[in-house]
């Protein structure tokens, strides 16, 4: 199927600095639809930048963020180029620190970070001209880390949130957004208050209490995870995740994380009353709208038709 | 390989009482593993029963638990038959009233109920030799539900508790291990105390938590919801299970199951202090013990090698 310029990505270069799992998973995504640009990968182990070297994507790597973005400035052509901040969120000040230098009026910058409000406030302050930074959260990841992790697919039918402000400038979210949709993303569009409280709900919140929960099945010495099975083990598979990559994003999004933790303490202690005093009604309409706003949710994820046992 | 009687069960006939995922599962399985014995299901509801037939490995289908054991014991030879409850918990009491005036010397009986003391106990109020009971759970499901779910490896490598007591019938110990074996479980023994806060901490508690978290990310209408991914659906997958057969867990389990949700309510208490005081290196700490517990029982579970990004 040939739709023109639907699909198409007008960007001279696309420089992903960070070259684990997302960043080296973007650069092998845009390859894989056709994007026919120049992909320039920064890292900072030299390790790892070889590992993104035999993916075969990159048309460069270096551990050098100027020399990445003079390359893009150097290509013939007035298309503009972007910069992709894919390293965790704990290097995002340095990094932004290195682009500002470096900046032209052809660079627009988007990240992957999974927090906004603080990302988006760096950017503010360090880049010389922040309406070119559109701050992005793509929600596709693994409890996998490095380059060797990587696959084209990990983006596909996944969404994508992206958080423009009114001073964001209007090409430049329209190249972010193209990116996306080329690797086969659902662009959401939200302000980076509400990306954050969204977030912590479905993803940082889940990620504390699957490490809560391993913690407290491994007090007594094992006997509860040698009983344990595939319920535990799909409950608890983000606790395998980086953990300094953790604390950045519970440092970075603070006040919605507590917020969300201390609405589910509430729900624990409501939901251990109705326990404590036989409420079976109340626990079967808890279990009962659960059971229905997430298969209604998985079938719209999935596409799948909610059915009998299949 | 053939191993003699290493992996053969001496029973004449296994009755699986409730043909659902459970048993018509457990069904396919000891044919699949060649168990030459007579194979009787007994179901509520025709709709289920004809479904069960559809999977082909029961030899008999019917309404009638009294029909089933009569059977049994009108079958030729000395060998013992088996009696195995795979109903929802909420039937157990009534399935042992019908049992008990079927009962002979020859039968034993076992059950795969999540709640393990106050299954035995109406074992022992209700059945007339209470010593040829195994109590077992094994460690396997799904959110799927019906015979048209069930499938014959569900139990494969997966561990199955069994909870005998002092006056527990040595043979029917063995009988009853060798049924779980023979379709490649591994055997767990506990009491019945020990078996309750296990399964509280790892598989009661995470599913009170999945429901509660579903119900948190559908609070604001559904923003949350459009945002979630593939950690979100992992962590949550559980809460699809059956309402009422969950229901019919937490109150028989209720103290082991109220302990636990309150040493969460007090783990995420901690958690969001630190995160308040922007405690990192305690954050670190817990997701850093938590990965590392993981992973290791990950391996051990699967037999994986804890390795680099594959």
């Amino acid at each position: 199927m040939t739709t023109g310029n639907l699909n198409m990505l007008q960007a001279k270069q696309v420089t992903v600095i960070g070259t684990g799992l997302l960043g080296a998973s973007l650069a092998l995504a845009l390859r894989a639809r056709g994007y026919a640009g120049r992909l320039v990968g920064v890292g900072r182990r030299v390790e790892t930048l070889e590992q993104a070297r035999g993916l075969g994507c990159f048309d460069a790597l270096t551990v050098s963020t100027a020399e990445a973005l003079s390359t893009a400035q150097a290509l013939p052509g007035d298309q503009r180029h972007v910069a992709v901040l894919a390293a965790p969120l704990g290097h995002f000040k340095e990094i932004f620190e290195k682009i500002a230098p470096c900046d032209d009026a052809r660079l627009v910058v988007t990240d992957v970070g999974s927090t906004k409000s603080a990302v988006c406030a760096l950017a503010d302050r360090l880049l010389p001209e922040p309406a070119r930074f559109v701050g992005s959260h793509p929600m596709a990841g693994s409890e996998q880390q490095g380059p060797t992790a990587a696959y084209a697919e990990l983006f596909e039918g996944k969404p994508c949130v992206l958080t423009p402000e009114a001073k964001t400038d209007a090409d430049a979210m329209e190249l972010i957004e193209a990116m996306w949709k080329l690797i086969g993303m659902r662009i959401i569009v939200m302000d980076q208050q509400q990306h954050d409280r969204c977030v912590a709900e479905v993803s940082h919140l889940p990620h504390a209490v699957a490490a809560l929960l391993v913690k407290l099945a491994t007090v007594d010495g094992g006997a509860a995870l040698s009983v344990a099975s595939t319920g535990f083990a799909d409950t608890t598979r983000i606790a395998s995740g980086d953990p300094s990559v953790w604390v950045d994003i519970f440092d970075t999004n603070r006040n919605a994380v507590i917020e969300s933790v201390k609405q589910l303490e509430e729900e624990l202690e409501r939901f251990r009353k109705a326990v404590a005093r036989g409420d079976n009604g109340t626990l079967y309409r808890l279990l009962t709208g659960a059971k229905k706003a997430r298969d209604n949710w998985d079938a719209q994820r999935t596409g799948k038709v909610i059915g009998s046992g299949e």
